[in-house]
């Protein structure tokens, strides 16, 4: 039997999230992302439709790589402005009972005693719906944003990250035993101090000697989802994320990658099935492959591969400006580019140049929308997770809402029919869903900081 | 005529806020602090009942001053567990119109770029109802959580936080222009670059330079309140604040540190109406006298003089454990723990001891209650707005939510009658409501920060 289908609609509290030009689509209402009611009619509609989640982005800085300017940034809406992910949860919370919250936050910039604070609160509100993408930051506008002349190497932010990891565990999983709190009325006692602990942590870059300020929320750690993809970066993963969010648009390299952080993730004690996979995907369905197509060929009028091109040099770190259109694009003296030049290589062959990546680039991001009916696109879904061994995946939006109303009227039922996508949401908190439990599994590094044993843990 | 008053529920994300102990009443619900439901619930009311708003308190750290120990803090819940108030806004705006919101958050370990867009975020999300309680936070324990050694001075905390302010004016008011955000899809122009700026700030404590993340929100800087009583915390809040919040059970000294700071805004170019001052109280009210009474006597029985304790020791800086009860209580180094004791000597005179404070804790807190019929409570408002310059009052909880379901009940029908109090909302902003405009005025300091004419300013 298929392994079951997880989807989350992938998105970002912003107007140009992936595929950048697509707002100016008559249809499209990301402008919207401003009120309230955008997302709480988001919210359920993606729950009335058995979505598990909705997974939003984030980033801090603006993007000013290409020509060394932010002003096509602007003008596209690629992704700036920005407004905060968290603060769409509460409402969207309200609204739904199951729908899950993946919520990317920079650790680099947000102190860990309050961010874990914010994150209980989250976890709290949500009835333990919360999941955390750990991002460390790329950019050099958001160092420059926060009064530093540049982001750290990238391999020091992953172990900058490793330390904060330990800080916010010790936090979320030892600070308050199960148990501590009584809320004895009679009694006059809310909770018993004798097992509320404060934590002593003093490392290389965190000194944190605090109580945490929030009881245990229902996960007490947020289900951690992480998307790297550099050797430091699966090391981190294999080590930390239960949700792993991997691109690429090659079968082989996305095999690859999965088996490599399963790999990792038992050499670090941990289960294969401890980490689930999701792969990154743009759809354009329709009731028949016709009306599919000619959906997208409506779409692609509006998606802007300028806008593209923006967004690209900001994550590749190359200024593209630089390159004739036909010259091959060469790599400069970064770590970081280097490695990227190299990905893009592997996908795109040696001849690899800013024509080739404008022409890729059909729906205004590298991403490549998969274009099919309802069966169509849920044969590709089966065939990534049975041969890829993804559990999932995080669905770019395209043409908002409609984009979203059409996977669920078309895509979902045909899963639901190959017994591969669920007719009701299971109970419990997050990661109860996705594991059985809603508390970290004792192998996990997180549950070595616990000061008592959980009763519901495996 | 009399001026119009303003009624704010004053409360915290947690069980125990001011009045400590009473979360043991029999049908106190304030232990549902985690739900969602809860704060919807809550907000759903206060509206109904025409409330201005809901001011919600925070602190970080624990307090440990008494006996420097935390465990009486955690038995009684005395403001822990708290958990981050931000959060609840969302949440409590998807369910009203226009009820405000008043959210505390310490500047001094919040980093201001995150901060302003975190801001900007509940503005636009709220529909412009946003209020910013500025503190610099008291507590050694809060340092320690986020890893210092130890607070910063007093006044050196003020000049941080001037600092700090304008770096956030800068991103607020002066980023993107006016008119700046054109959403032309035709022309796939989201926003004009050329009125989208980057702030540059060279500070002693802050560098940034970036453009804001958010577009403008409705009132671009929300409104500042802020309660310093200190000299530096009053010429601080002349300069800052549009809602001052007041403490004191005395009309004199009240009337006096109103038109202090009412004078010290003039002098700083504003106008003594561009300040509106808050005073803090507690009501307990019924159908009759007799009844409001009768319910006092009910609340006390729950109230703990130890756990006020705890929360005054933490306030004032002072380890009551080391005073015998009828030892006079002197004053140790700290300018602050004099500047304290010197008010509180002022307000019990001068044979202030411990057996004197706890005997004034009658409801679980330093505050006395007002208690009385619908219309005792209705003319002593009314007396301290014609008297000592009062444009509102921010209420605290004892058991809720009853005792603010009395105050809709019983006092507000009585001050509309009077002529003193709405009968439905002024449209717009909270500032709209507030100051008739929804932007800062010219003549405050941040909005010497602008690049553009605001269209709506006066």
């Amino acid at each position: 039997m298929s392994r079951q289908i997880r989807l989350n609609a992938f998105d970002m509290n912003c107007v140009g999230h992936i595929q950048q030009g697509l707002w100016a689509h008559p249809r499209d209402t990301s402008t919207g992302y401003t009120t309230l009611k955008y997302w709480t009619d988001y919210a359920r509609r993606l729950e009335a439709g058995l979505f598990d989640g909705i997974f939003l982005a984030d980033v801090i800085g603006i993007y000013d790589v290409l020509g060394g300017s932010y002003e096509a940034a602007v003008r596209g809406a690629v992704q700036v402005p920005v407004n905060d992910p968290m603060m769409l949860v509460p409402a969207m919370a309200a609204v739904t009972e199951h729908l899950a919250f993946g919520i990317t936050a920079n650790l680099t910039y947000e102190q860990p005693y309050l961010f874990a604070r914010r994150m209980s609160t989250l976890d709290h509100l949500t009835g333990g719906r919360i999941g955390w993408n750990i991002v460390t930051g790329y950019l050099d506008s958001s160092a420059r944003a926060v009064g530093l002349t540049g982001q750290m190497a990238h391999d020091d932010r992953y172990d900058l990250a490793d330390e904060y990891m330990e800080v916010v565990y010790k936090l979320w999983e030892g600070s308050w035993e199960d148990g501590a709190v009584l809320r004895d009325r009679a009694n006059h006692i809310y909770a018993e101090p004798a097992k509320v602990h404060p934590i002593h942590h003093q490392g290389r870059q965190y000194k944190v000697d605090a109580v945490h300020l929030s009881e245990p929320s229902p996960q007490r750690t947020p289900v951690l989802y992480q998307a790297g993809s550099s050797p430091r970066g699966r090391a981190f993963a294999a080590g930390h994320a239960e949700c792993v969010f991997v691109n690429g648009q090659k079968m082989e390299s996305v095999q690859e990658i999965v088996g490599d952080i399963r790999t990792r993730a038992v050499t670090q004690g941990r289960l294969a099935d401890d980490v689930k996979l999701f792969l990154g995907a743009t759809i354009v369905t329709g009731r028949t492959t016709k009306e599919a197509q000619e959906k997208f060929e409506d779409y692609r009028r509006y998606a802007s591969s300028e806008a593209a091109l923006v967004h690209a040099a900001a994550s590749m770190g190359i200024d593209f400006d630089k390159f004739d259109l036909d010259e091959p694009v060469e790599a400069g003296n970064s770590a970081a580019i280097i490695s990227n030049i190299t990905a893009m290589n592997r996908a795109a062959g040696p001849r690899w140049t800013k024509r080739l990546l404008l022409e890729q680039m059909v729906l205004g991001s590298r991403q490549q929308p998969w274009v099919g009916s309802g069966e169509d696109i849920a044969e590709r879904l089966i065939a990534w997770s049975d041969q890829a061994g993804i559990d999932g995946f995080n669905l770019s939006r395209t043409v908002v809402p409609e984009c979203f109303d059409d996977i669920i009227e078309q895509v979902i039922p045909i899963l639901q029919d190959r017994g591969v996508y669920k007719t009701a949401y299971s109970p419990g908190p997050l990661r109860q869903k996705l594991f059985g439990t809603p508390r970290l599994p004792i192998r996990h590094i997180g549950a070595t900081h616990r000061t008592s044993v959980p009763t519901e843990s495996p």
